[in-house]
């Protein structure tokens, strides 16, 4: 897409600081740096979301994940490593073209975290059972 | 691995709310339900984290997360969905057999958030370059 920023950088058209590149993928620091090493992973092809992620290029993207992810904890040391990816701006997109997160951790207060709430409590077992089913139906 | 929980699912040992099941995974429904809908996406095989995802597990593991992805959308609607995977303790890792939060959001306050503090301030232009060169010579 012509106005897409990681299209741009897909193309070279503008600057950044690649990490890996293949025929399907490019990996390149985010500039934000959430945490020290923070890389995206994206496809080359201009997708929006999960949503629209053919089950191609889900596989062609996540193949080299691992071998970025030990780079990354070769590299920096890290005490963890996250894998986040935003779909719509509630969730946290700003970028439109698919793009998954891989923020290595240093210990609380390094840049991110999460916040998680259990619901466990307002849920019987038979809850859980249809609603697998409800989803199942839309598989 | 004969105590790990997720492997006891896998194998129908102890219960679970599946989503979908083919050769290489397993989805079913988290416990806590974060946010509602909130589903787990595992290796059938014991890999503990993303460290140890060989390519071909990886991509057999991530093919399939768009359509999850989009049958909970399908079904219930979410505003957004985050996708999450936490590879460490000190990441938010409880459970030693790697797995993908898929967590479908409804708007702030339903169960989860991130922190997130950009550190974009404290680099200059090399100091990205001098890191991604660091990192390929990793890979």
């Amino acid at each position: 897409m012509s106005d897409c920023i990681f299209c741009k950088i897909v193309k070279g058209e503008i600057p950044s600081a690649k990490v890996f590149e293949n025929e399907h993928v490019v990996a390149f620091l985010d500039i934000s740096q959430v945490t020290k090493g923070h890389t995206l992973v994206i496809p080359k092809i201009h997708k929006e979301n999960v949503y629209e992620l053919t089950p191609d290029i889900a596989k062609n993207l996540f193949e080299v994940v691992p071998k970025i992810a030990n780079a990354l904890k070769a590299t920096y040391n890290p005490v963890g490593l996250n894998l986040l990816n935003n779909n719509g701006e509630e969730a946290g997109q700003s970028v439109f073209h698919y793009h998954m997160h891989l923020l290595p951790r240093y210990g609380e207060g390094d840049g991110f975290g999460a916040v998680w709430k259990s619901h466990q409590s307002e849920y019987k077992p038979e809850d859980y059972q249809k609603m697998a089913s409800e989803i199942q139906q839309n598989l």
